[in-house]
């Protein structure tokens, strides 16, 4: 396990110089014109949002997925499949806080809070330029991949799977709207919004283009990785939704319950919803969607989540679809170099277990 | 003349048949998940404004591009760069009408306003969705090229060139916004908001795409065609800007006086400010951003506006940068084709001419 964490911080610790040296030569790169100072603000924002990352988890699938099928180190192309999965997530985060009204992101100001707090009283000006900021990182997600100096073939490759995996998680957040209309959304409905919002662009994506550098064709291995991806993706997001109401405020670094004021119908709001009844259950449909709800009505929530099993019911779901995804990996061993079969198997296990 | 208007009617007649039979097909492309209804109704959006299309400029522009260096019809890439350029154009316009918090789109609702009526309350989801619906035609864009039956390097070629346009364009969406906070801004600043926001994805990329597609590298004649693209860009920009308050309203569709109403500094708001002083300057700038501004109004500014003969050096400024594109199209004959340059010569001059 300590080698789980030791090879993720390794990976992030060199992607994060790779990536503000590549903030550093971008203003060039763009060729914006002389006199705008609202273009390299704009950089400056993405570049500081970007920079902010968390545990890079993507990156390190994507190297470890070129380590299944090959010992050679420096492989052409995973620098800029790394480049190009991470502006991505920039690209899809700016949007996100959008959508969602965030004023924080990663520890800081989103780019639309940024910007609004610049153009007080104009709010329009404020939206645009976030707007526009997440679209310029899109273009940057896939013109890093134009660039690579690999063969074409190559190339064209990463960039379909790139294309792909955006499009996909477009509609992921799509149906991640729609799902907030369903007053108590079933799990496979959970499920598809989690493969299409996550599991497919953060997951699958890195996986394959991790093996396509390392010059393995990934389609013969495609319902493996998607088994994998999607069982990843599943306990991620069950992680991510628990700890929105049970994780440690000083260490999510937001406030507890955000879902439930937003409304989002999250796993733990469904199993809040489908594991009371009665007064409970109303306490908990009435604190759903309302913003104003109080913090001592989110504790009392929480404590109930605890009396209830739900909470417990939500760590072994998690840890159930861990389990899953590890022995999906385990069976990658005929195919696969040792070392990095036993990372992608430990990973999920890893994960679970420094859930608090 | 008359030639000129029929091969445009004939590009746009043949064009909107190929767009209407590509979003047909999309549902299917797009694979998303049988239980959302809310992503066919983002398609069906997508595809109504694409389809209320204007006159597709830029497909004619590529096409009359490829034939400056080959009489072959039917090149193969011609219909896969015609589907990205509008797609990339649809992407923008539904961003831009987001920015700029317009109700109406070539004579229908805007993609932001078609959501905010079907979700009344709603107004974050509505936004959001009209978020996402842009991003996935920056997408849609891309792929038809990946998909394009090509060569590899023409592919390629075809897909640099519409990531540097896409760039562009957010670069000159910024400074626009920049623009406008510019009390007076100088003419340069308004060809260059010019050049990023309209004339390199508008004109440079399609005639780019066009002589690709021909076989032709578009490399050596890169001055020639980027003075050409401007010049374009420039009159086209001050036809914008001069029917905005100029334009019959039955023609154009919208009210006159939005640039006006909403404080931008186009060519024809900077022409006012620097063609009036006193009183008369005074009311103009009253004006300017003051969304509840009457009809009446705009009425007398542009009554000032024939008084002072600032519609009639407007008028001639158009004429000016039209011919001046003209007289560069008219240099391209020892290179080119002698039709298609014939086309590109007499376009501006139409353009202009039919301005009312």
């Amino acid at each position: 396990m300590a080698r789980t964490q030791e090879r993720l911080a390794g990976y992030r610790q060199r992607f994060d110089a790779r990536f503000a040296a590549y903030f550093d030569e971008l203003g060039e790169r763009i060729g914006a014109p002389a006199l705008s100072r609202f273009t390299p603000r704009c950089l400056e924002l993405l570049r500081d949002q970007s920079l902010r990352g968390g545990k890079r988890l993507r990156v390190a699938l994507l190297h470890e997925a070129a380590r299944l099928a090959t010992d050679e180190e420096d492989l052409p192309g995973l620098d800029a499949a790394a480049l190009s999965i991470e502006l991505l997530q920039t690209h899809g985060l700016v949007h996100d806080d959008i959508i969602d009204d965030a004023p924080v992101r990663r520890g800081g100001p989103s780019i639309y809070y940024a910007y609004r707090e610049e153009f007080p009283g104009r709010e329009r000006t404020a939206l645009g330029l976030a707007v526009l900021a997440g679209d310029l990182a899109a273009f940057l997600s896939l013109q890093v991949l134009l660039d690579a100096e690999v063969p074409a073939e190559l190339r064209q490759a990463m960039i379909g799977v790139q294309l792909g995996a955006a499009s996909d998680a477009v509609v992921g957040q799509v149906i991640d709207l729609e799902r907030d209309f369903c007053p108590l959304p079933d799990e496979e409905l959970l499920h598809t919004v989690t493969e299409y919002k996550s599991a497919r662009y953060s997951i699958l994506a890195p996986l394959r283009l991790g093996l396509l550098a390392a010059g393995e064709d990934p389609a013969p291995y495609d319902e493996r990785l998607r088994r994998y991806a999607l069982l990843v993706g599943i306990y991620e997001q069950m992680r991510d939704d628990y700890l929105d109401l049970f994780g440690d405020e000083s260490v999510t670094g937001k406030s507890a319950g955000t879902d439930i004021r937003e409304g989002r119908r999250t796993y733990t709001v469904r199993a809040l919803l489908t594991g009371t009844s009665g007064r409970e259950r109303a306490m908990v449909e009435s604190a759903l969607g309302d913003r104003g709800c109080t913090g001592e009505t989110i504790g009392r929530i929480r404590e109930l989540a605890g009396e209830r099993g739900i909470e417990r019911s939500l760590r072994s779901d998690m840890r159930r679809y861990a389990e899953a995804a590890s022995a999906e990996a385990a069976g990658w061993r005929p195919w696969w170099r040792a070392e990095p079969v036993a990372f992608f198997e430990a990973l999920p296990l890893w994960s679970v277990d420094r859930t608090h």
